[in-house]
């Protein structure tokens, strides 16, 4: 789901650091869950000079963006839950190691989004199960698309929004 | 209308092939059309310790991102064919040369936008019909405002929302 | 409140630049006003050869892209006003360099944003008039998370959508 681009400054993660972080990341949306390959971690060193908070150069600054194509966050509540989720998950390599952080969230639109040549198929459905499952973009059929659990009853259709 | 930025791997693109990626793109634009330098391409190689996917190293992952803000996509069958559309484009410099690839398309306000200094005119406007012709950003008048084609009656103006 | 990222040419800025350019864009944002730390700037050189505008090579070119959470620009006359304020602030780095320009501004939401772990208080609370004070992040009370001013009549709270 999501897109992490990660500014920092120069040399402040080793490749180990960096595997770490974006495994913390991906662990955080495994709960949800989807994909594993729906985690993408892009980290981007800014020198000092190229850094500037508030009008001053600063060498100890960590901004990230994150794209969150895949899930919307609904209500006040849960948007604040998720803030804290991540502050909780990103602490170990921002604020503990003395670095000033920021980050924001963006919600790209879900219907505007391509794995690998194919449109990442609804929220909980067969396809989605089957590419956690394979942990890879692959086509599905229409039938896929159906939601993995579906209740058929007499002149009724169980599920939602479906 | 698009900024499009391609994080790819370190070497994956020679300077040839950025500028025929940027021109498949372009003729994507045209057949709209908008003026030729609505179309801007960023490379940014990205070394494969510094891209994450799942938790894991990737170095043959091509990640774009595309903001369109000079037209919004109406519907879902216009947005499904027009991921589509984009997919068929960048085939030949992604899934043909053996990368794993993403986008996401983000759709920012067409009236927070700025080209050399000018907000960009109305679509279809007379001006960004000169635009096109000039292939270039200029001061436009009042008038210029106006669609490029309108008729007027008795009393009823057509034209749509003009 | 804003991320600027500014894509420059190699060499188009001197350190010193960057830093009267970072504290002329500050400026602008302080008549608002918000705490100074909310406006950062990323600088970023995109190479000759990885910067394409419609499908050619353009190596006097200047993308900025700006990201406002912390306030959103309401109705026309504003968002058309507050274009034209950014391109009068940044003219002396663009085009009275003989850079051609363009930038693009979005409204991410202003609830998925955090600031060295804290969630920035409300528009005009005392929290936030205690951060622009301190120019910095910090803890804040239920209480401080109240307008600056507050007039209570009988069986009315005065304060728009507070």
């Amino acid at each position: 789901m999501p897109l992490w681009k990660i500014h920092h400054p120069v040399g402040a993660y080793t490749a180990e650091d960096k595997k770490d972080f974006s495994q913390a990341i991906m662990q955080v949306y495994m709960a949800v869950p989807i994909p594993k390959f729906y985690v993408v971690c892009l980290f981007e060193e800014v020198s000092g000079d190229n850094c500037y908070v508030g009008g001053e150069v600063h060498d100890k600054f960590v901004r990230i963006n994150v794209d969150q194509m895949a899930r919307t966050l609904p209500g006040p509540v849960i948007r604040e839950w998720w803030v804290h989720n991540l502050d909780v998950v990103i602490k170990p390599w921002v604020g503990d190691r003395g670095y000033e952080h920021e980050f924001t969230i963006t919600e790209p639109p879900f219907d505007l989004w391509s794995l690998n040549g194919q449109i990442p198929p609804p929220f909980e459905s067969r396809a989605e199960k089957r590419w956690i499952a394979e942990n890879k973009a692959s086509e599905y059929s229409q039938a896929e698309k159906l939601p993995a659990t579906i209740t058929l009853q007499h002149g009724n259709t169980q599920g939602g929004d479906w």
